[in-house]
């Protein structure tokens, strides 16, 4: 496995496979890579000639008040994952050489992330939408991988690809668990032992949403307040959102009708963790 | 000349180019063609395999009072034009197809949009910026032609393609004139006689601050004084700016220094102007 830290380097390594005629497999992340990472990779691996992984942790995403500077990093460990994976190319870029001294250009989906966690980060897609952008730009990929676990944005970047007319296929994948059933992020090692106990919480209040969708219960507000009552039972969960929304659109619905995303934000203490499962009926 | 209006067939028309490494070259117009047109799709012709012109009005970059309704167009002196001066493949796409029902997204440089034109015309420049992302997605070219008549879009565009790391290589091209010194523009069509001879002052003004800094005058505000001493020769003539920046940032600047654009634009009438030197001392 090849690892890149330039922009020129990357643009020349592509250029060689693109003359090659090689299919690229593109997992853009912000690294700590977890085993819901290594499924994107390992899902590229099967579909593409050649697997390229992104590590940057992209500054224009986080909020001012956010936590870019505590983010966790772990170069090497990243390293070790990627090429377990079947990674050909890590492609760990400089912020300095991402955002030189006079950046100005934002790419901006609008709609889509005025609610759920456009609603509670303002400017966040934007910089998703940047820094994805570029990294589609620099990388030319056949196909990028994204988790099913940040809805959101995955919704968001299948809007622009759309829109931007970009030559890309976004397959999303799905969410991979705990066995408990939380959902798998890098901002979990942000838990105390007892707060990642109750953290559960937000998969079981999924469980349960679905559970009464199946039992025929369609009442939007009856399900998000059975959800609520569900968090509660962990003294540490403060909830950002709970909402259920049209799953392409991302408005909400006052019925469960079609194909619909159950997505919640919960604060387990300091640490805001998201979730959502997409349930048809 | 294959006149192409879909943008999949477009698509699979710039696969086949590419198929066979011809390299291409991109000339993004909004129609009207005049010799300013014309002398970028013969610069193209020279430097590249392939020449591509677009033709689209772009709706998203006229703001709401102005002149998008009644822009001039003409497609079959346009196609001729393009078919005369070595153009290949005439991209014609419709609206409905630039812009489908739930287009969402938007790409915007900040900074060297909240001046000039930017300052006049709010909006103008994100439309700019948002269709030439959407045509080089498109179109895939190795290099794209802009006249330097639009100075700042020239500079928003060059910002913009480093800014999100695009694979193109920006071209200006001087400014076609007309005998007196009026710049060749689409809009130019909208003076009357007497509008049309008064228009002139444009030129003037700036062939004058020219002379001035040649012969060592280099206080910004007595050039711009005099400038507009000139243009208000003409009785229609209502001036929106005249500036004196640096060419990169375009920055103002009190005295000339290095690399300055001269820029103004002027309304004759009803119909707004444009038109700017570039001085280097």
């Amino acid at each position: 496995m090849k690892i890149i830290k330039s922009i020129a380097q990357m643009k020349d390594e592509i250029k060689e496979i693109k003359s090659k005629n090689l299919t690229i497999g593109f997992v853009p992340t912000m690294g700590y890579l977890h085993d819901g990472h290594k499924s994107l990779i390992e899902r590229a691996r099967i579909e593409n000639d050649v697997v390229v992984v992104s590590v940057f942790v992209n500054p224009t995403q986080f909020g001012p008040n956010e936590d870019f500077e505590k983010y966790p990093r772990d170069e090497k460990r990243d390293a070790d994952t990627c090429a377990d994976s079947g990674c050909d190319i890590l492609f760990m870029p400089e912020t300095s050489d991402m955002y030189q001294g006079n950046y100005s250009t934002f790419v901006e989906v609008f709609g889509l992330t005025d609610r759920l966690c456009g609603a509670s980060r303002p400017g966040h897609f934007r910089g998703v939408c940047t820094v994805v952008t570029k990294l589609f730009n620099i990388v030319k990929a056949d196909r990028a991988y994204f988790g099913q676990k940040d809805a959101q944005q995955l919704a968001v970047i299948r809007r622009m690809v759309i829109d931007l007319n970009m030559d890309i296929e976004v397959v999303g994948c799905p969410i991979v668990r705990e066995n408990d059933g939380l959902a798998l992020s890098s901002r979990n090692t942000y838990l105390s032992d007892n707060e990642r106990k109750q953290a559960v919480v937000l998969y079981q209040s999924l469980q349960r949403a679905k559970e009464l969708i199946s039992e025929g219960e369609y009442e939007v507000n009856t399900i998000k307040n059975e959800m609520f009552r569900i968090i509660k039972t962990s003294e540490s969960a403060k909830v950002d959102y709970i909402e259920i929304v049209d799953n392409i659109n991302l408005k909400p619905v006052e019925r469960i009708k079609g194909e619909i995303l159950i997505a919640l934000a919960v604060k387990i203490g300091n640490t805001r963790l998201i979730d959502n499962m997409v349930v048809k009926i």
